[in-house]
């Protein structure tokens, strides 16, 4: 695949659109000492929908879109988002997908978003990207400025801000980290909003080629924010699980999209079928003992474009999704 | 609440927008002898649903977003306007409200958007706002230039826009006033975009603390303009009264919430049940007369974020939207 | 009519943002001999949906907005685009309209888009519009720059630019040439955009008085793109007829609006009721042979402003749609 956009410049203005406009976005903007922008979509201050919409368009490198409406889809939950990207694969995989694991002491986050294209570390004398998938995706972005989406209730210590600076090469000063808590308005709707994301992510882990995938559209329901982190992520998980739609556009033949199509709804994994609080409790919330398949949209429409034919498996469920919401 | 976003500031975009693209919009554009920019959406020229997109979004405070599209939700006018707030209570009741009482001889109309939160008046020694609404709002912009909203057949005398200038202390150069007649179609797209701000002052009416209120979307059909006022207006409020949507998310415990969703619907006024301009002409066209809690959404979610339960109330009904907008 | 918009000056900036984010948007642009610039939507570059939403408002002349999203309408083809226009006689006749037959050798394309509007031809010792549409619309573009759209595989050979840039009375190097295939995703978002155009187009051969159309919305589904040209193109048609819905409003006598809405269904046509690749193939492939009242939307609402009645006709046929995308 040839990449020539760069995720971290073309998410820029964006970033300077959530500064510029932080007061009527009821968001929280600090400079740390180091000089690195730290904004709050959540934690001290309420944030909202909006903020949550530009943070899943940064999340998504300035290659995607989305959009709030309330739609007819699912009955009881009409606010949505609606996903479009001008190339679902870098932005989904190479910006939106939260790859980056960070730690430090008791403070452990998954980074999202732009940053994580242009993280290396030093291995055996090179310097190679910090996630594996860039080696596969073979884009490393290069921008003097790089931002990073954080979903925790806490801003994260000054010595993560520095670790991810050092691996995007940058001063502390030319990196912005949003955090969005998954309790809050602005944690739903960038979470909801990965439901083309999570079909990139799948498809991926079913061995499409993702050169092979051309375009792609998606939309979700806004889950209403829940205050206890279990219920709150399994919420957001839900929205897509039960009722998250995509579209995807493939080249290849029509046996491959047909597969894809069969595989990819989540109700093909052996843990769909219950809200996933109750499937991370029975699990003991480990998340790794969840079945990965499970992550992935409700209902699935794959077009091969070589043939024209389109291939359609999975179903909304309105109920499932009443059980998880609260309807 | 804390509100640093000036309305009129934001609004001022948008404003630009109007004027440069007036020939395509198909708005008049007028300099007043004493420097007032009046802005004709429908008098004289034809105006749009586009214009009447872009004055809904100034009639926010710029602090909201409006988009139409055709939507499945009210079946025989899919023709709808989705509205957005990243604020709602600053920008439905700090801005968007029809709550400036303006009258000169026999020329009388209720003036919307951001110059209201300019305007006070001497009281007792003292400036204060001339809307009591801005005391519990505890707002009062201060910008360089105010926009306000008009819904009129006509535009105002002058009288009328040196009143406007000298309550916002401005000088008259520094005023737009844009009039958009109930009968246009840029007036009916801009009212029916109020549907989440009518929900917004029927839960103030109801004594709802607004501080409670972090979010809120919400979506309406646009009515087919009608050139009599009264039936033009009533299907204006129609729209809203028989298939209007809002979600909103509040702070607070259960019960006020809960309290709230069953309280709001349109449905629960003693008038509601038939179109508006019936009610109108059964109270002998007096406004006042009208069961205030009638003007509100037709279907509501109010979710309380503290606990992550949401509750409804109302619902749309289409026989209805047919009967006042003449299917 | 009066028009003071400039389609072409309108389009600039859309144009200046396909360009500017050609990368991200996997376009192609290539720089002729003649300073002419050629973008390549989908002949030897993916493009994709965003870019064809794009294509599609340069289509419009900038007066018009397009969006996708994934609607409720189409159960099995959600993905739609919905398309608003601040004029639409201007914005879909006056230039998205594909009305410039243009021809060299065997290269044979109908041009539309602005350009359209500034070409004039030597008549008679007078320059007069290439198209006799124009001197109906009373229209003609004067613009430093125009820019042409093109449904063909190819790039058009040198002859067709250096004809178009002397007909717009411009330097090559003034002329944006943008080339959409049919079975490209750019390409069926640009045309399934023209569901509003086919509504104006059809008016007009009904001989509905067009300054009496003041304003319009439409939608219609995505089509998926099928690799042989006859079917791309059914497609990209049936998406309109099987499914596409206006809601058009005019000045004028009931009667009239009433006619309009009872004669633009797709389903008036006596070459309704199947896909129209079959159609075409039924005729020999011969274009000029199908009934040109087929092209139109499949649902119709016409609203008459001065009486402020609506109209109805026609309905969506999922089954058709299906039969035609392929469920």
């Amino acid at each position: 695949m040839e990449y020539s956009a760069s995720v971290n410049k073309l998410a820029q203005p964006l970033v300077k659109a959530l500064l510029d406009n932080a007061a009527a976005l009821r968001i929280g903007v600090e400079q740390l000492k180091n000089g690195c922008t730290v904004i709050d979509a959540g934690i001290q201050v309420p944030g909202g929908l909006e903020s949550g919409r530009i943070i899943a368009e940064i999340c998504m490198g300035g290659l995607g879109k989305v959009s709030i409406s309330q739609r007819a889809y699912t009955e009881n939950w009409p606010l949505s988002v609606n996903v479009t990207s001008s190339n679902p694969v870098l932005s989904c995989l190479g910006s939106q997908y939260a790859g980056w694991s960070l730690s430090h002491e008791k403070y452990y986050a998954l980074g999202s978003g732009p940053a994580r294209a242009m993280a290396t570390k030093l291995k055996e004398g090179k310097q190679e990207p910090v996630e594996e998938l860039y080696k596969e995706l073979a884009y490393q972005d290069k921008a003097e400025s790089a931002v990073l989406v954080i979903e925790n209730d806490a801003i994260p210590p000054i010595e993560i801000v520095e670790k991810v600076a050092a691996a995007c090469n940058i001063a502390p000063s030319k990196l912005t980290i949003i955090v969005t808590p998954t309790s809050s308005l602005a944690g739903c709707v960038q979470v909801v909003s990965r439901v083309l994301e999570v079909a990139m992510h799948k498809a991926h882990a079913l061995h499409f080629p993702l050169e092979n995938i051309i375009d792609g559209s998606g939309s979700a329901p806004v889950c209403p924010p829940h205050p206890k982190f279990v219920k709150a992520m399994g919420r957001t998980n839900d929205a897509i699980l039960f009722a998250g739609q995509v579209h995807i556009f493939v080249k290849g033949a029509d046996e491959a999209a047909q597969q894809l199509a069969n595989d990819l709804p989540s109700s093909t994994s052996k843990d769909y079928g219950k809200p996933f609080a109750e499937i991370f409790k029975q699990y003991e919330y480990d998340f790794f003992k969840i079945d990965a398949m499970l992550f992935s949209p409700a209902s699935v429409i794959v077009t091969a474009v070589e043939s024209g034919n389109s291939f359609r498996a999975g179903k909304l469920d309105n109920a499932l999704l009443d059980q998880s919401f609260g309807a």
